[in-house]
């Protein structure tokens, strides 16, 4: 069922910067789980609409989830959508402004997604976004009560129309721009990191930070 | 002209969380200036497209660029688009997964940008671009040639319809689960920090880093 490789489709086909495109399946699960969320573009009366919102992955199926109430969601479950995620990882500084560019990791992915009612796949759904967001914090906190599951909604975007383009390294400056030597050139990484867990006001001095907290994986 | 409110729009006002809408033109400015990609939406053969792309800001006209052969920048010359910029400042830990949430500061416009043709302005919006994706860069560099015009698509896109939303602060749980104290509460911050600058292997060491990258303010 897996697919090995990407691009299926005319349209996740990628097209510009062609030397940035990848096509290994296990690039766009690294992608996929290397960031916290995805933007999801809808159509709305016509026009699009992206919002920025929390996903899931498991194998190669993504989760979305919202408010039972949220247009957007109602609007995605009815059509086609487009699921952006990206990484910036750094500015690049070029000899000429032209050939400024960014450092990143990015997977765009087309699909009609479906809308979860299933109860087994619905939860197991909300257990992948928990764990997405806060790895370890699904089996510590108190999980989802009838009411919870009724006031949200659910939708799985099949991976299968999917495209994955990463940017690595220095400028590609012209010759003669690299020959003048007029100008500093090479990238400036931009990092992400934890800081230092903040607890609740009304959180009682005798409930620990949990380890899957303080000790979570950087970014 | 500027107006001082945002939300001028039925789909430009915010309806869920509310708590989170701001209406502070100021605070649109903000979030974009802080933030260094958007994400554009467009409409491709009747279906979204997003795409993780730079943009710069003078006062309320958001430019954008791209080459002149991508289809994503013809097409959003062409229609409605969305711009939707997002800044995750951090991870909300709750009590219970349904209150599981991310601090973060978001803005979603909406509008048909206008094709810029017109010399003075393209060269300006061209400066506001490099700019904003690094700071003090277009006196360093060599600027645009007559080339690099012809290969490069500007659009502007008013500021007017615009909505801007920030979470903050800990997790809304409810009052039975603060009571239980059965699991931790809190935020975990997300930090962003520019690494050390990496020359271009092909830069001779002649060529000093200068202040505008190593002194680069934080993101």
């Amino acid at each position: 069922m897996a697919q090995a490789t990407l691009s299926p489709s005319s349209r996740s086909t990628i097209r510009r910067g062609k030397d940035r495109a990848r096509t290994d399946r296990a690039e766009l699960h690294e992608v996929l789980d290397a960031a916290l969320i995805c933007h999801l573009g809808v159509l709305v009366d016509g026009a699009p609409r992206v919002l920025p919102t929390g996903y899931g992955r498991l194998g190669d199926t993504l989760y979305l989830h919202g408010s039972t109430g949220a247009r957007s969601l109602r609007e995605a479950a009815d059509g086609e959508v487009c699921v952006s995620v990206t990484l910036v990882d750094g500015v690049v500084y070029a000899r000429s402004a032209f050939h400024f560019s960014v450092n990143y990791r990015s997977a765009v992915i087309h699909g009609r997604p479906r809308p979860v009612t299933d109860a087994d796949e619905k939860w197991e759904a909300l257990r992948v976004l928990t764990e997405h967001l806060a790895p370890g914090s699904w089996d510590h906190v108190r999980q989802p009560s009838r009411r919870d599951l009724a006031a949200t909604s659910v939708l799985a975007l099949d991976l299968g129309e999917a495209a994955v383009k990463i940017r690595s390294g220095s400028p590609r400056d012209e010759p003669e721009d690299v020959a003048a030597a007029a100008a500093w050139a090479g990238v400036l990484p931009l990092r992400r990191s934890w800081g230092e867990p903040e607890p609740s006001d009304d959180l009682p001095d005798t409930v620990e930070t949990p380890v899957h907290v303080t000790n979570r994986k950087q970014p």
